[in-house]
């Protein structure tokens, strides 16, 4: 099968079909409308075999997490997602895995009424590149560089999950069959925070999703904003199949240096923690309080048991740390 | 040197800083407005090493091109260029080569005031895909599909030089080294006719630009408009190094069947064709008219001195053509 039909068949006026699209997938280029008092929101994510995701990984999970991963940047911005390009690189044109991968993105796109407006399909060794685009009013971005000192920090969900699939991937570690599952789940087909954005771009003074990392993304917003933070291990919500698996100091090196959690970190000012709890229906997923942000100067403190304690060693995933 | 290092060195700060940029690269997505009475137009194009450029082909021109053929979509389109994200994968943190790429990229955006408003840098084998953003007038956007019976068909620059390139490199015909030179600048650094797209908006009725061939894109074109065309072979304007280096047959087959040659066809009415000649130098670049739009049916018809003459027969490039 030629590359047009494949994308033909599996592609072309699937998945919503929104009104602010004036020409989608088939031109040279899609056109849309913005409404007149939003801002332009735009993320670019590639994923690439072998580097995001396993070989053996299903079609249908990367079709999610290719857009799964943009909408997570979206949720950390307070971002309605609308639109999205999906360039595919495919070693051969084979249907079966169109046809899964196609299944895994449209399900998602369907969830957060995202249409997928154009891209393109080349040959070559197995990657996607997603820019998804949406809007957002001005004074509602949620940016990195707003925390405060005496600001709460939270984070949604639970964290460490992919990385223990990864862990046990790598046979790093070993883990039963129930929790592989669970956490494989989660590792395959993250949730993207948007409704939680939708609630905290109200109140929050800065967020950021969790895709390199708590500690490192953490980090990222302290860095911007120009502040430090304490944050307290024991009220870390470590997921349940992690804390099965491995033991106490595994369980909190994976929660706080394990890469793509998606799920959100962010800072609320004392005066507006009762706004994130009278809200907690709308936020589509659990949270805790894990700390405050401090003044400027010393990056994370870790504490336990009121006991400062030193940060696991091991670095937040990066890519090209060997040249 | 590390991702977020090599990043910043060649890419923060760098190109075109535009007032309509509230957020750029640095944070989960980047921000943008949008003038109020205009669609947002995107293109997203993905460039694979071996498929799309040969192994030894240069990073500045990989810069170029990347940005390029997303630009000669929305010369297409009669639409302005804004903002790019820039997805990279790359096998290694090779500095020269990142260095180079960045030449290349911020030269044409400069050159059309494009500003780098995020992406993403992964570790794989190397390919780039560029999503295009920017913005155009509802009622003066280009589609394929309004060409008209009695349509005469445009074509700017000169036909050619990339697929003569392609055919030198793969030791199909022997180019002298001056032709080579100038084929290869074309090939390795071809030009957008945003210009011309920008003139050709008031008055085209259908535009593509040649990324397949020109068989195959006015195919396009055909196809969505639901007619067909003469096109007279003579009026071709075939490069002079392709008609210096190739016999007649040879050159009129690459002319009509190579790919990347980043020109623009368009279609105009009679009644236009005064203003397509009176705007000739706001265009930009030269053109010709080589045939005229025909009623449904048999799509497209060669002529030559008066006589109808088949199509060569090599299809214009297409992935995935074996399974």
């Amino acid at each position: 099968m030629k590359e047009f039909e494949l994308i033909e068949k599996y592609f072309a006026g699937r998945g919503p079909q929104r009104k602010d699209v004036v020409l989608g997938v088939g031109d040279d280029a899609a056109l849309t409308r913005i409404p007149d008092d939003m801002l332009l929101v735009v993320a670019t994510d590639t994923m690439v075999e072998n580097v995001h995701f396993f070989k053996d990984a299903p079609a249908r999970s990367i079709g999610h997490k290719c857009l799964a991963v943009n909408l997570s940047d979206f949720a950390a911005m307070g971002a309605e997602p609308a639109w999205a390009s999906v360039a595919i690189t495919l070693p051969n044109a084979d249907e079966e895995w169109v046809k899964e991968f196609s299944e895994g993105l449209f399900e998602i796109a369907e969830y957060y009424h995202v249409q997928i407006i154009g891209g393109d399909t080349t040959q070559g060794p197995l990657s996607v590149t997603v820019s998804l685009k949406g809007f957002v009013r001005e004074d509602k971005a949620l940016v990195r560089s707003g925390a405060k000192s005496g600001d709460w920090i939270y984070v949604t969900g639970q964290l460490g999950d992919s990385a223990l699939t990864v862990a046990s991937k790598l046979q790093q570690v070993e883990v039963n069959e129930a929790n592989a599952i669970l956490s494989e789940r989660k590792f395959n087909f993250p949730s993207a925070r948007i409704a939680a954005g939708q609630v905290i771009k109200h109140v929050a003074t800065s967020a950021i999703d969790i895709s390199d990392g708590l500690v490192q993304d953490l980090g990222h917003i302290l860095k911007a904003s120009n502040v430090s933070a304490k944050i307290d291990i024991d009220k870390l919500p470590i997921s349940p199949s992690v804390l099965a698996s491995v033991d106490e100091d595994k369980a909190i090196e994976l929660a706080l240096m394990g890469g793509e959690d998606y799920e959100l970190i962010f800072t609320v000012p004392e005066e507006q923690k009762a706004y994130i709890s009278q809200n907690a229906t709308a936020m589509g997923v659990g949270f805790h309080c894990i700390g405050q942000i401090q003044g400027a100067g010393e990056g994370i403190c870790l504490m336990k048991n009121g006991e400062k304690v030193p940060l696991p060693n091991q670095a937040g995933f990066e890519h090209f740390t060997v040249k």
